[in-house]
């Protein structure tokens, strides 16, 4: 029990207090208090060891990437990140390595000012469940199934540099030392596109985030909207990093096909699309725009102009066939 | 891919719709929406395997008990449950376990009207983790520190029915089938008191729910309210199996110390003894009047008005020293 109650301490020296929390750590329950007008969003992703990470991922990379990917989930639908429950399993109770775990994890929520409202710590193989829970005015949450044929495609960032770190990691790229710390950071510490998601939220239709891939994702809001969309290669935003150690083909297989991006996907509509483009630029926001939707239900990809096929070059997403929102 | 697709086919053929779930699964996160005047509720719990429930415990039980141990704190606090996220991390997908399980989660989902929301299905040893929501009327929550010197002590049903389980299964103690049914059924499927939790919240100070042993349990309570107890052992409620199986003093111990119970401890002030009764009772609801909390930060057994110590007979809670709330 001792141990377990060491955990406790470790998660109740969190930074943020937070007006609309009622009741934090503590009790069998958190107590929280939405404003009237708000939709609470909520999102639910588990890390597993070995599955969603390398084994030998440093703990402080392990805290910051479980929330991270939570946040994604928040941006995605234009939401304000509010509050997170952090479920653990941990094979043994080692004092550093929580240190930097609970580092990891403070660091996202106290500079998105999200409140640890609660969780469990359990003994067993290594595991993260993190639930996360925003605020979005009612009707501008972004869904998947809100874009509409011939808007305009977008991505924030850059595209297929984590996968180049995992790439490196299962010694299929040789990469030197910063090119691979570069990339590992994208990795290990993704940055949620919070700003964006809420920023984006007056204009777009739609939205999802590239956990899974371009590609993949993309075909969800597709499936969802009911819609195609052509794909500009040319326009597919790239890493110097990444074009300087894959050939043009490979750079752009991994961009379409690898994950663990945490960009967003959105679309706008033609009228919407000049009032985008200028909010994200005051806000210093990176994103291109990289194709349009259609009705065919397909995604087409074009190289100036001319038709593209994606070589499939077996990168694989290291949660690839192991994660799936239910 | 395809494998994971399927677990989503599982969930999302869940019972129940809600007017206050704007979105559901399918999205990056659901959308809900809180009703002006409530607080929502919040609570993650863990359940692993061989940690939290034996290797061989049919899939229904497993379901049916993540929700269940989700739910007691829910009704802990007297709140209302509405939503889950259910986190469930699987070695192997396999049909006939997934139809299992979903249906111990859905049984418990239906009878309370709680609409599965979200969740996340990753690859990994077998551990589910739930987060439950609920919601409760501002200033009318039940918090583990409100009790009051004097208030008199409670709990719902009987206890130590699911250690005396676990003392079977463990071969500690030797039943008859039909006695090790019955008690087996409680440890596996617990009923959480969530009418009793929303009943009380009018008249109780403080309530905490019973998952690692009435004393332990209690111990939080008092802690949190800086208070002691008195606890008659006599009026403890005890099941004729436990009594029939065990030497009084090893059923007291049994009920003092095991835990996976999820019955309520509650407290209430003399003023609203009689109002609690009578709510209580028409509502059929079983309950016990065990002690009275004293000013001594102690918690001080009793039998027939003398001094009664505890003996520690050994039996363990199977989850002891593995599971702590943040």
């Amino acid at each position: 029990m001792k141990e377990f109650e060491l955990i406790k301490e470790f998660f109740t020296a969190q930074p943020v207090s937070r007006k609309d929390v009622v009741m934090g750590i503590g009790d069998d329950c958190a107590l929280i208090k939405a404003n009237s007008g708000k939709l609470i969003a909520v999102t639910t992703d588990t890390l597993v060891a070995g599955v969603h990470f390398p084994l030998d991922t440093p703990p402080r990379a392990i805290g910051h990437k479980a929330v991270a990917v939570n946040l994604s989930d928040l941006a995605a639908m234009g939401a304000e990140p509010c509050w997170i429950s952090v479920a653990i399993t941990l094979p043994e109770v080692n004092q550093q390595w929580l240190a930097e775990f609970t580092a990891g994890v403070f660091e996202l929520t106290e500079y998105f000012n999200v409140q640890l409202i609660g969780g469990d710590t359990t003994s067993g193989p290594l595991s993260i469940t993190i639930t996360a829970q925003g605020t979005v005015p009612e009707g501008k949450a972004l869904c998947r199934n809100g874009a509409q044929n011939g808007d305009y495609l977008y991505v924030t960032g850059n595209l297929g540099d984590a996968g180049l770190a995992l790439a490196a990691i299962n010694g299929k790229v040789e990469l030197t030392k910063v090119d691979f710390d570069k990339v590992l950071n994208k990795l290990n510490y993704p940055k949620p596109q919070v700003l964006a998601g809420q920023l984006m939220r007056e204009y777009a239709n739609s939205a999802i985030d590239v956990s899974d891939g371009l590609l993949a994702d993309l075909n969800h809001l597709c499936q969802a909207s009911k819609l195609g969309a052509n794909i500009k290669v040319e326009d597919i935003p790239l890493s110097e990093t990444l074009r300087n150690n894959l050939s043009a083909e490979a750079a752009v297989a991994m961009a379409l096909s690898a994950g663990d991006d945490y960009q967003l996907i959105f679309t706008t509509s033609a009228t919407n699309k000049v009032g985008l483009e200028t909010a994200m630029g005051h806000a210093n926001i990176d994103f291109s725009c990289i194709g349009q939707l259609n009705p065919s239900g397909e995604i087409k990809l074009s190289y100036n102009d001319l038709p593209y096929e994606a070589p499939n070059l077996g990168f694989e997403h290291f949660a690839d066939n192991s994660s799936k929102h239910a």
